[in-house]
């Protein structure tokens, strides 16, 4: 089925990328639907540049026609910030074609890859060199690391090493005149005027399309360790978290943390994984990195928790004894998505405070929605260390998930959300904000704030027409 | 001498700051000439508010007015940034009567601050609860957490804890149209929107006034220790980084770099501080940071320098064995730029380069500049683990060098210039552009980045009332 061209544009985008890497016909699904099927659009084309020329010549061409572009990395977002509206008038830019890594210089500890490079391939790259990129969450094996950085992706190395926009020295864009900027220095000093690679890093291809970046690698840790703690609560594992920076500093690389429910859905829906540690109230994952080596990690890691746990902080802890061990305490972590999926929809937040009111969050936040909905439930994890939860409500046991969802959806996020705005915390953590939170972040943001982005959203884009109805 | 006030300003002035903080008699040349004495201007009035609001009134006066405004803080710059021009019509605005630190949250490891803050207070009170805030730099006993910010300020600890920018959570600002944007959320992640906070560091105060600060802090190390190191060239020293990253991952904190004759002329100028060691083409001082303690770090240490010893990559090397030693090795370094006033005025670059490129570099310039000017002399050091050089040149021996200066400034920097950008390097690593390199910088940023930095300013000071002239 061919698409309408009202606008005669097609011609132009074939002569600009070759006629295959227009698609208008068959099933687009894979660029038109984000991953999680909550949004669904229709593109008047998906095209597929290969180079940076490329890119600059359709965002021309559609500046040109005043067609709206919508870029896509890896179609990985949370947020439906990546396909088209459903009015078949939006062109689909998708980077994945540009994926190239140009340039790996070790002795400036610096990578310069195109934005269509999967993150995995990335980090392997780095690894062969006997170097690490640290950026790392879930869907490192389909994101990219264009779409990483237009939306200033987190993850689990947070703590030590920063988001992705701490790992990026310099950017290669195309600009909403379809203008390249190769920003792509691999300096670590350059006050040379006003930080546009930090602009465009997080603006969720709102401002310009990202064709390139000059990513930050450090040393490879010559050991890894990993740890499960049970916690009696979340006021104790704040407390094990002040501990375990003071004690390992930067080797401190993970600090995870697991409600009980998040882990006794795991076990209800994967009761294959072992799970080292009884239930309790607050499980936390620590992973330390070490320069020296195991046997040094392992002191310093035991000596922890050791204290830890005379001490009273900790419960109990088991320590990885075996790469096999760290990674299946990892798995855990990593399983409670998908467990939370088994059980059936339920409410997300990715919410963010300042580490000290996240105890105080918790506990009065819980307690007022049990309060409000007698019998629901809390699957509550995320990456403590950088103040990061994922607060998810699940439908109380035996009712309908979707009913649940109708019903009292609303009525949650805005109780969740005040409960966050009373702390001064975020309601989007690392996620992004996308066509979903877009209201609820023009109602939480400050008009002053609001007032910024949208002068800066008309002074580089002032005909609209990047990734329209996102973020601004 | 009371000065003229052609828009009736000042009344609105007094009003909003009170009459005595209204400065408009005697010598003003405190805030009317930068501390190196480069830049001298006349100010309609110097304007001291004591709080946030009082800034945003001060801001909406003068916009009212049309009246231009340049922020101080500490009034330490090297780049002419903060003084007023001549004109006598724009107005000294002060920030530091705003110097309260407001709040130190010790479980989320922030501080916020107000902008007249003196670094070395901030530092002080991080320090006195066993935290770190690692900024350090050679001005930290009087300059202003907010000039650091507005200059993204580097120094010495880059390496491993970042420019200021990195050291910055949020930030409250006051816009060029005198409203406040409250930006200062303790969070570590939050992607809601354009980042607004990295737009205004290093801005310059010419998009707004940034009046308050929340800070990272870290927990302080257990141990600190420092070698110096002769090398025989630039190689050597960046082999010898690539060593101490990888023995020593974050534990290296420091990675300064001194040409011979750098040393040589604090040798002679001060010839009262001991050198550890023989003069040699190139020295370096490393500093290493230790969460453990002082034997954990001198084994590490020793066993770095021992190895990079036997395989030649080092000359010699001296570890500090006390606390003493280790500040008189620091104070050889912060004795060259003091050693080169002493032996004459002369030609000042901050340049960054990638890591990779450092040597070729300094060989390739060297050569270019001692066959153009036979005799002519350079100081050169920096923190190579950052790819900043202060690569300084100095007349030949004997000759003046107020003549100097004048017949071949323009000629060394192009010449230095050019070497740098063909390189991919910075003209300006960390002292920022100010009037000093507003021009440089327009001749060498791509005429893309001119425009988006303009069409920013423009966006956010349409009427151009902040620190005109400067940066852009």
């Amino acid at each position: 089925m061919t698409r309408p061209d009202p606008a005669g544009l097609l011609p132009l985008l074939r002569d600009a990328v070759g006629a295959a890497n227009v698609l208008t016909e068959g099933d687009l699904s894979a660029w038109e639907q984000d991953w999680r099927r909550r949004y669904r659009g229709r593109a008047l084309a998906v095209v597929r540049p290969g180079s940076t020329a490329e890119v600059a010549a359709v965002v021309r061409a559609c500046a040109a026609h005043a067609i709206a572009l919508v870029p896509q990395g890896g179609n990985t977002g949370l947020v439906g910030g990546s396909v088209p509206d459903d009015s078949g008038t939006q062109v689909l830019l998708s980077l994945q074609r540009l994926n190239r890594i140009r340039h790996l210089d070790a002795a400036n500890l610096t990578l310069t890859a195109e934005a269509g490079c999967i993150l995995q391939a990335v980090q392997e790259t780095a690894s062969a060199q006997g170097l690490l990129f640290p950026l790392s969450l879930a869907a490192e094996g389909s994101c990219t690391i264009g779409g990483n950085l237009a939306s200033n992706a987190g993850g689990t190395q947070v703590l030590r090493y920063g988001n992705a926009r701490d790992l990026c020295l310099g950017l290669e864009v195309v600009t909403a005149q379809g203008e390249v900027w190769d920003g792509l220095a691999g300096l670590r000093k350059d006050n040379t005027g006003y930080d546009l690679r930090d602009l465009y890093i997080g603006s969720e291809g709102t401002l310009g399309v990202i064709t390139a970046a000059t990513l930050k690698l450090y040393p490879q840790p010559k050991a890894r360790m990993t740890a499960l703690a049970a916690v009696p609560s979340m006021d104790s594992a704040v407390h094990l978290l002040q501990r375990a920076q003071a004690r390992l500093g930067p080797g401190l690389t993970g600090f995870e943390v697991m409600n009980g429910f998040a882990l006794d859905l795991v076990r209800k829906h994967f009761p294959q994984l072992r799970q080292p540690l009884p239930a309790c109230p607050w499980t936390v994952l620590l992973e330390q990195s070490d320069t020296e080596g195991e046997a040094h990690a392992r002191g310093l890691f035991e000596g922890l928790l050791e204290a830890a746990l005379e001490d009273e902080v900790i419960l109990d802890a088991a320590v990885a004894e075996t790469l096999e061990q760290s990674k299946a305490m990892w798995h855990l972590r990593e399983s409670i998505p998908l467990a939370q999926a088994e059980e059936g929809l339920n409410i997300k937040h990715d919410i963010a405070l300042p580490v000290s009111a996240i105890a105080e969050f918790v506990d009065r936040t819980d307690a007022a929605l049990q309060t409000a909905l007698p019998g629901l439930r809390l699957v509550n994890f995320g990456h403590l260390g950088d103040g990061n939860l994922h607060y998810n409500v699940q439908a109380p046991q035996g009712a309908a998930a979707a009913d649940f969802l109708r019903d009292h959806e609303a009525a949650i996020n805005a109780q969740v959300y005040d409960a966050v705005s009373a702390l001064g915390g975020s309601i989007s953590a690392e996620h992004g904000i996308g066509a979903l939170k877009r209201d609820e972040m023009a109602r939480r943001k400050s008009p002053v704030a609001l007032g910024l982005m949208r002068a800066i959203k008309q002074a580089l884009d002032p005909a609209g027409s990047m990734n329209p109805g996102r973020l601004v």
